[in-house]
């Protein structure tokens, strides 16, 4: 068994984090962090009653306390640097949930990790459901390279297109260019501007923005006389847990930085 | 049983009218006109064997020959006013199924059908599907006025949006205004420009242009924790068929102009 | 401003009728019962602040007290007769949100409504948007008769096909039995039993159960060379707030017993 | 450039072979056998002019004359065995776009291959959109094993479910079975008999037969509040062709009997 700590224990992502570690067969949970709820015992922050397991502050500390195989960590963009240091230098796996490393800092601590023999995680999605879309997207691409994106979201989303979207096209694009695959040539005329959407390496995108969406998205592949469409329907934010769990189990078997949850696909 | 001529009996749209009208119960084909393969049998034209009805020159002499109840035009943009208003001074009803016709035409012509008493009947869209879509459309915007439009051509469309897309926000548009409905406000920031599609009367229309689409159309409506989708595909030509022969039973019922299938749904 | 009672204020759907009636600008939340939480303030139960309205437990004592116009009721199947009897004899317009109601209390509460001028509102769903997609299904089905229904349910919803989509299907039948409108012979032999789905009024149901869906549900009509497809997502329960706001604005229009949201539509 | 044979070259699938080869820029088309149309030019039967190429009667003398570097069978099942013999013996590649050899016909003709260091290839689905489909869906089955098939064909389709849900379903179980991973226990119970479909490897497949549908297939997978559905639509028989042109560039890469298009991509 996995023995599985979490940094940002108390917080919205990482209770579920607790949530789902102690409900795997594979997994314990064994410690908590955070800086606030110090003392709180975690499996009470997470809904699944008393694990006398209080919530600790020092991750250095409980690292040399506990010795946990892996740390899940979902807590702050200026908290995650040092965090993962911190780790690495205890020679414990790291899996990061939080976004917001630069590329200069992922570089360091790919170097850091190699050094010490321990392997990073970094992913910026952990849904499992949009991972495989976007890896499917490239595998059609070199046979279908005539292609459109309409992704939909809840009317709060304040930008547009969303970056998967834009991931998506990127992925598709890459994988019709190493195949040299050709494109038909696209001849519409917009007579009202907008209608033919953004273009991301000449990809349309069409962002749909109304209530009673969640978070979706469509790739329409359009072939001779066919078509192949992939949907992805993001429901709940708890569908990034089995990317997580994933992710938990997989870390060890990649010593250095991984980037990207495909890699375990 | 109702006595159908058909004025361009030898087009492409022409022929599928003939073979229409011959295989319905409560209608019987009496004659074909046509400025092109005059005195060839209508029916071997459209591919349902001899029927001994040759296709004839002149509109006016077969009308007083045959003394048709309707005429069914599928001519030229040119001619179809002259058309009209011979079957009207021949006090025969006319479904119209040739655009082209100014404002002003149909003003005209709507007059003297009402001096005739006769009926003629215009339409941009024989698809009942399609204007079925749009009267849905309609009823549901005073209660989900948030809504956007998707509509899914071939790459051989030139245009975008459609003509349909803009007909259907129109009619929603003006439903919900008659109702004083309010939708919510779009706050979102295109990063990327077009990735909100086109506003007609503020509302945004997607275009998709690709291979394998012939002529498809989606009204999303947004509401509270819930979507009411609208969703039309045209996949064949022929989908016009049984909007004209419901178009030929019904004329008669509205004396004078009667513009749009919805009239009769 | 109409004047609302909620009963059952401190319950799930009560709690959230107490928010959306506080939120809406034609509407005065002025009471609410329950059988518990006897005193506390019905604001604070429902997350919206302290609205200094204690929840009080005897419901025909608050009538007369506080004479709302209208009586929100989500309280229990075996409550719900009495308090309907109670608000009709005070005299009080009546929501009723639960379910369980005979055949024969409905036509008992009915004629007492008409007796005593009182509107009594019932609904199966306050889903506006399935309301809709069931009276959309309606009206499309004389001119395209041909059609199936697939709902898509959570892995936990027991029972297939849903109520919903038995609802459905009651609905189409009806009207294209009315129309006279005839559908095409199902020829199709089943290699594999289940294959064409369960029958109502001989309309295939296909219920599909997987994790990830919440309640959903399409309408298929089929066509010559065109398809219409009607679709409802449910994502989330408060979708009903909006139906039941609607009834109460409603209700007094129609005086004695109305069952079903559409009759507001 | 590859020199190609048309056999059957004067039949409905067969002279649009004859149109696909002919446009195709790096394939050449070099000659037509059939037992009708003797003596005709197989460009006119194929609509794209005039080519100077006779269809022939006898496949033997034919590849004699000519030879090709790969014939494209499209004749009838009772033929294929012998022409696919004779194709072999000559030492020419061979992509048989009939069904009907039985598994030991298939056997025969690969060893006969092998022996004469020639590639045969036989496909029962030429389509790369439904190849892919399946391809795809057997891929994301073990992320996300629990999984639904809806298919949908126009109503002249006389069983169900369709031989691809039935393949696709094959593919979807091996590959979940073969990852270890675990679907979710189906506990719905049906009230209505069929509602749940039929099961193939416990995989619920539900059959749509409806006027206006061509040949379409959805794979719904369910995941952890989110969803991933891949969907196939076909709305022509010229969609098979950029299958036939793909297996025709590719046969001579795999010596011996390959069998099914997922071999090429």
């Amino acid at each position: 068994m996995l023995r599985v700590l979490v940094n940002g224990a108390d917080g919205r992502m990482g209770s579920q984090v607790v949530k789902a570690v102690y409900e795997d067969k594979e997994l314990e949970i064994v410690g908590g962090v955070s800086i606030s709820n110090i003392g709180r015992d975690i499996g009470e922050l997470a809904g699944v009653g008393v694990l006398n397991i209080p919530v600790r502050a020092d991750l250095g500390a409980v690292l040399e306390d506990i010795k946990p195989d892996v740390v899940v960590d979902f807590t702050a963009p200026k908290a995650i640097f040092d965090n993962a240091k911190t780790c690495i230098s205890h020679g414990v796996d790291i899996v990061v949930g939080t976004t917001g490393l630069t590329e200069e800092q992922r570089v360091e601590l790919g170097n850091m990790a190699v050094e010490h023999r321990v392997s990073i995680f970094i992913a910026p999605n952990f849904s499992i459901g949009a991972v495989l879309m976007m890896k499917l997207s490239a595998e059609v691409a070199p046979y279908l390279p005539d292609v459109e994106i309409i992704e939909l979201h809840h009317n709060n989303k304040l930008d547009a297109p969303s970056g998967t979207a834009i991931m998506t096209a990127d992925k598709i694009d890459a994988a019709r260019k190493i195949a040299g695959a050709q494109q038909a040539q696209d001849k519409t005329h917009e007579s009202l501007e907008g209608a033919r959407g953004a273009k991301v390496d000449d990809i349309p995108i069409h962002s749909v923005r109304l209530p009673g969406y969640v978070a979706h998205q469509q790739v329409l592949f359009g072939g001779y006389g066919e078509l192949l469409t992939i949907r992805h329907d993001s429901i709940d934010r708890k569908s990034f847990m089995p990317g997580v769990i994933l992710a938990v189990k997989k870390v060890s078997s990649r010593p250095g930085l991984t980037f990207g949850l495909e890699n375990y696909l």
